[in-house]
């Protein structure tokens, strides 16, 4: 199924999500607006945003709160990505320059640290303290994550667990702050807040693995970056997880960690997991993980609305980028 | 007057924010632990968090919001060196490697991030949505001038009102901030938040503008870094600023920001400044700065918290590090 259809309920609450991030850039600071024009412009699924519209459509739909919590979640987003691609020196995102890479590290970093702010006084805006804590405490676990990856970066002594707390953290917090914020600010009741919650705890993992699976198996003009950019990086994701347990002693990933010159290894880990059945192990734990999420949806309200999270589960596990 | 005497009102809650500050430390990811510890140990002044406790002892001086509060502060200002630092690949702070010397700049920007949202988490236990506004724009309004700092870096076209607008934002903010944060959590009555927001913003100004003196006229071991540290990153600080209008053409800021490899032009500047009266025209500008922190100062009720205040007002003028 196509994002457009699944996300039919809310175009046209997203569209007005647009307006918002757009104007976003307006400050009278030519540079910074160029800064804010270029990272939030249109080229993402908007995946995170629509989350919390569509968790917000169960109860009271009130776009006064939604609209701005869901522009605060693609914008805080958008930060992380500045962030990343100027810890990683990543050139390329989403087949275009990143800012890392036009602008330089000093502006990328500021740049996030703006953003972060902004997406702070647009969740501000909602004026519930509940959804105000809950961003603190989820921009704290997603550093926290991402921090993790850096410390454990070249080290092969991690596991599947370790990787499935990381991923919880760097990637699942975001999306089930998103589901979470849409629930709590249309007055869901408690039990309905913890179902959403769940879906968009597991919802990140399951899109995070399909993301490490797409690092192995895409294209780089699917993947907009360079194939294997994990392993580059020196970050153990699932696959290669699984590849280190298929070859624990002549295994290229082992090699390249001790020996980062030779990019060589990185070819020959990509070719091992694609020629094995390694890529569908994951995907069944990608499916796993969305089953999880789905698995309370049928106890809220209003069917349409949670086909249309169905679907998009659905659409986490199948997509190409 | 030295420190320990201005701060004798509050020293006592001054020491429970140093509490607070390392039990910040404590969590279950040892790396981060080390790295908050680190960042928050007792090495700096602590204005901010004592102008926080100082403005809110006009009215009522509730512990339960001023304490979580002077903590967010202080680690908003850490998350803000931190980034700094990894930005200016800056190696010694306070006498002292810093995060990124350490750890690198993936780290330092990560444990920067960290920080900034868990200043976030203990400004919301406030639960004071004008003081959650206020954090949020805040550090919006840092970003900005840092960003202005960054874009405007080796850039001669720059005059006084651009650098007092910068300094505005990227200190004379987050010092106003810790005042109007004070005033506000005691329940002071509008006009008197305003005289502790104007004390703040102006009192941020001045005490920049002596830390640009300093990094003319200190010595490296008072000042915990290199000398000169301002015009090698390209900053024009208001030193360097006049010195360009004393010696509009044979300028030594001229020739390095056109020629980077050439130190000794800064050498050059940093003796014609000390032998100008340069350093005493800056010095006049922050004292009137810090009188106009302090005009309306005398509208507040309490005496002995004034004369706190006024007292500071003195020590940022005259400190030497």
């Amino acid at each position: 199924m196509e994002l457009s259809a699944i996300y039919d309920l809310i175009q046209e609450d997203l569209d007005k999500v647009e307006d918002r991030l757009r104007s976003l850039s307006q400050v009278d600071f030519p540079h910074l607006s160029e800064l804010l024009d270029y990272s939030l412009k249109s080229n993402g699924k908007r995946i995170r945003p629509v989350l919390t519209l569509l968790s917000g459509k169960f109860y009271d739909y009130n776009l006064d709160y939604l609209l701005p919590m869901a522009t605060a979640v693609e914008v805080m987003h958008t930060a992380t990505l500045v962030h990343d691609d100027a810890i990683d020196n990543s050139l390329v995102r989403r087949g275009s320059p990143t800012v890392y890479k036009l602008w330089g590290k000093e502006k990328a970093v500021l740049l996030g640290d703006y953003l972060f702010a902004e997406a702070g006084a647009l969740t501000a805006t909602t004026q519930n303290l509940r959804v105000i804590k809950l961003f603190a405490d989820t921009l704290k676990t997603i550093s926290r994550g991402e921090l993790n990856q850096a410390f454990y970066a070249f080290n092969l002594e991690q596991g599947h667990q370790q990787y499935i707390q990381r991923v919880s953290k760097k990637t699942a917090a975001l999306f089930s702050m998103a589901t979470e914020s849409g629930a709590a600010l249309s007055q869901a009741p408690e039990e309905s807040i913890q179902i959403l919650i769940e879906y968009g705890h597991n919802l990140g993992i399951a899109f995070q693995i399909v993301d490490d699976i797409l690092d192995f198996i895409g294209t780089e003009e699917e993947l907009g970056k360079p194939v294997g950019s994990d392993l580059t990086q020196g970050t153990l994701t699932l696959p290669a997880l699984l590849l280190l347990e298929y070859y624990p002693e002549d295994n290229p990933v082992r090699k390249f960690f001790s020996h980062r010159d030779e990019l060589d290894n990185i070819k020959l880990a990509i070719e091992l997991v694609r020629n094995s059945p390694i890529i569908e192990e994951c995907y069944q734990v990608a499916s796993d993980y969305c089953a999880k999420a789905c698995r309370n949806l049928k106890l809220l309200p209003d069917n349409a609305n949670c086909q249309s999270l169905i679907n998009l589960a659905d659409y986490v596990v199948n997509r190409k980028r």
